[in-house]
């Protein structure tokens, strides 16, 4: 099942994502952004110069008189989410959601029954329905993203994150996150930083969960977006979700959602494929003291490995900027003691 | 000045705004948002209804365990800003800005001297420049607010609002701020809510000056924007202002603005025109306690006297659905102590 689902373009997935709202009641996730030990903020890190590096730049820009010392207002960190806060492999998980959404509905569109790329898929058939690339993925991300309101594209995120599992791992996709990143994001705000999502997935597809498994709220969430338009329904209020991109937040387009959302330029990002190239460019091209980070996927045993030849995360030219530009790479084989709160893969 | 100044419709700045991020080097300005005593957390209120709403308000849901009590992380209180934080008379600050921006690059311009609306303003003939509304402002707009990187155009704002003064008072214009809505703000905010300005003005022309002047920072502001193009510049990332409009976060834009940016939908909404309306509608559409307020402008002596015929800040339909459906009208002759920090026009 894996290599096939990779076989789809990112562009084409962010070509068709739309999004959702907060809230605050999903199922009990287990304990995580919270867990750092009091002594070590970064117990799941080997010590290894990631680790390293890490620390020195906290203590550099956090120190009180010190000369690369950063106010609180100014300390934004920005963190891409699919492989770099959780999993994404063997494919984008909101892409896993759609699929599922479609077998969902398929009872009220009997159409869909002889209508690619639906055909094929409700057949049990996800290769076929996904190998016309982009043409294939739109309809489906348009099937199953718009047409509702947003509160009800927000109550359908939380039903299916509530229980669906990883295909492989048969997890929750929440437990799909990365232990050592958890701690991460935990220490810098614990340290004064503003930290704050910037992902090439769907603002709306991840703003009902980030609070409670990276404790980043929805209105620090940056995504891809599609068009919402306000009217009246039945006396009510109501955003109703069109069927139309407005913003795709990956590779060019994450400083611009940057400043849209944001307003200042990080000190610090993290990252892991060429759609944060820019992101990370951005952040280390101002002044100052300035921090950027790749997480390098290299342990096929305990996770997942890929880099260059990837169709899902990428990571080729990023790779080649962060070497000739001495940014952080992690290796999670080697600086990484655990990779989920659970374990391994 | 002032009627000729308001014949430019709302619509045909607000088509022409572009924006920028943020600082924290501004001029100093008369401490504000802190001030609200220990004792009565809103002084510059008259003890009538409108300050008994908001207290009522304020009470019902932040009380642990009330039937009405909403977490912090749900607190979400929203401001118009023109004419509800700041004044908006004799016409939107952002448009003598432009003005002001208009004549600085004028000796960048020589063809301006013969080309409409330019060659107008330039005579010092502004009702002349405006006369055509739309076609004239957008581009004085297009001429002022794009054309330089996101950061070049944050030290323009910066440098502007530093020094220039109001055509009436005098003042600067970061002190035609209500010193009533000063303190509510920091009332809010000290019981637990998360404020955001909600503006139909440029998010990028709001921004360098929101947190020094009401502690609202960059990424709580939400605004009208320009299109931005990421590129490299003489080997530097940049953010360049393309002349486009992206987003009018005014009327029916205000929900879905608030959508984008915060994600929660607001429990207080703040407004003083019929650009306000749908986003005090979707705040009260809500379940549960929620609170809509309007700031209506009775004070011709200390302040302006406008509503259903002004051209800037038109308070006609959401005056109409405040008295309809309850929502708190404040009276600003009758309600408030104090207009501005400094006292009255």
């Amino acid at each position: 099942m894996n290599a096939s689902f990779s076989d789809v373009s990112r562009r084409a997935l962010l070509s068709s994502l739309a999004a959702l709202p907060a809230l605050s009641t999903l199922v009990p996730l287990p304990a995580t952004a919270q867990t750092a030990a009091a002594g070590d903020p970064l117990p799941s890190w080997n010590d290894t110069d990631s680790k390293k590096a890490i620390v020195a730049f906290v203590e550099r820009v956090t120190k009180q008189g010190s000369p690369d010392f950063v106010p609180e207002a100014e300390r934004v960190a920005t963190f891409d989410n699919d492989g770099t806060l959780w999993a994404e492999q063997p494919m984008y998980f909101q892409l896993l959601f759609a699929l599922d959404r479609v077998k969902a509905l398929a009872p009220q569109h009997p159409e869909w029954k002889t209508k690619e790329p639906f055909a094929s898929l409700l057949k049990g058939d996800v290769r076929g329905a996904l190998a016309g690339g982009e043409k294939a993925i739109v309809p489906i991300v348009v099937a199953t993203h718009s047409g509702m309101n947003s509160e009800e594209f927000n109550q359908i995120v939380r039903d299916w994150i509530a229980t669906a599992k990883h295909p492989v791992t048969k997890r929750l996709y929440t437990e799909m996150v990365y232990q050592p990143m958890l701690e991460l994001v935990a220490y810098l705000r614990a340290t004064g930083f503003k930290t704050f999502i910037v992902s090439g997935g769907g603002i709306d597809f991840m703003r009902p969960w980030t609070e409670k498994i990276y404790g980043i709220p929805p209105e620090n969430v940056v995504g891809s977006s599609g068009k919402v338009k306000f009217e009246f329904r039945d006396s009510e209020p109501v955003l109703m979700r069109l069927p139309e991109i407005d913003f795709i937040d990956d590779g060019p387009g994450k400083p611009v959602g940057i400043n849209e959302h944001i307003g200042r330029r990080p000190i610090a990002a993290f990252g892991n494929s060429d759609g944060d190239l820019q992101m990370l460019q951005w952040t280390k091209g101002a002044g100052g003291v300035r921090f950027a980070l790749i997480v390098h996927h290299t342990d096929a045993e305990r996770e997942w490995a890929y880099d260059r030849k990837s169709s899902v995360g990428r990571l080729d030219k990023a790779l080649d900027a962060a070497q000739a530009n001495g940014w952080t790479v992690v290796d999670m084989k080697n600086d990484w003691k655990t990779i989920f709160p659970f374990g391994s893969k």
